[in-house]
């Protein structure tokens, strides 16, 4: 077990030693293969998640499995949806799949709920992160009422080349609208539209990035 | 002054005596007509309105002018965002308008602070304020991307109609796509639609519903 949870933790240093010994003894490490589902709704309270290593995203998902990515978390981000149960006022279910292999740091729902209740760096911890996923949601609705779809697709795109540090992204145009919130063909009628004009290259589920700054320019005009 | 701060401030009870003084003797009442701005992106830091009276929308605004309705407040709901110096994480400009004749307490953003840093029930209050207003948010994003615009627009004209209490509403189509993000076309096109159906009935600035029932099983559908 890496040690790599005191520092990364905003609030550990603030904490009592009892506290913090709380934390050491019962936080534990988890390793993830790339696409798997490691949240699953409000029903599942597995703890507070901390990322280090790889990359996550959230989503909500509709009746008729429509999907749409609300945020995604790297390297030191932190997610508490993940301990809905402890957690209270949040009445929608989330989703969390690894875009990655990654590892997660994980404290237990029980160790959660008692600092939060006694803690005030922790409960302080909370509020702040809790404002910048309002941040994120009011972001993603920013997006979608505001900004056109040749907009979006084109920051996605960067944003998942900067993810996997590539420009070659092994993705199908059903996984993009499900990031996206929209229909496939919507999409492959874009990313058309973005091959013809020599920004991406297509082959069978992968997506290649040939021109990043035009895309760059398109996604912030 | 009346005292509804004091039993409609969830946290009011768990404070010190000295910390219950520093709310009573700062905490001033503010009455707003309708249709005022009171709160202009995040710039702009009167402190936590707690409504008393009236009802109070919150909306984004895009460069060019569109609007989207995240949340309202209605009689005791809570808004720190109107205290966006003191909350940390917030990376967005959000609106505030009276729909209705309102009467706000206001809590000074100094003294918020000084409550938020060091008493734990007002630091947990905020949390889980927080996490209903990133619930509200989710709501939206389910909305805009998951639903479609008929039954965006029936619920929309029944919560109307419960918050000013009357099936005759005083509005334009204008007004409705500003709280609905869309324009004004597919509004008036959308009602007309309603009309032929025997839903509604428009006059000049007035949409008048006629049958409650139908508009609400299309909004639930």
């Amino acid at each position: 077990m890496s040690n790599f949870f005191k520092e990364a933790l905003p609030f550990y240093k603030k904490l009592s030693k009892e506290e913090q010994k709380l934390i050491a003894n019962n936080i534990y490490e988890k390793t993830f293969l790339k696409g798997t589902i490691i949240h699953s709704g409000s029903q599942d309270c597995t703890g507070l998640f901390l990322v280090e290593i790889g990359a996550v995203r959230a989503y909500i998902l509709s009746e008729d499995g429509k999907e749409i990515t609300l945020y995604r978390l790297l390297p030191r981000d932190i997610c508490m949806f993940s301990a809905s149960c402890v957690m209270n006022n949040i009445s929608f279910d989330i989703f969390m799949e690894t875009i990655t292999d990654t590892v997660v740091h994980v404290i237990p729902p029980d160790i959660f709920k008692t600092l939060k209740n006694t803690s005030l760096p922790v409960a302080d911890y909370i509020s702040k992160l809790m404002a910048s996923r309002v941040s994120d949601m009011v972001w993603v609705i920013e997006q979608v009422v505001f900004k056109s779809f040749d907009k979006r697709l084109a920051a996605f795109l960067l944003e998942m080349s900067a993810i996997e540090d590539s420009n070659t992204l092994a993705t199908t145009h059903d996984q993009i609208a499900k990031n996206l919130g929209t229909a496939r063909e919507v999409v492959s009628r874009m990313l058309k539209y973005f091959e013809s004009n020599n920004l991406v290259e297509l082959n069978r589920g992968v997506v290649r990035i040939i021109d990043t700054d035009a895309l760059y320019n398109l996604s912030e005009s």
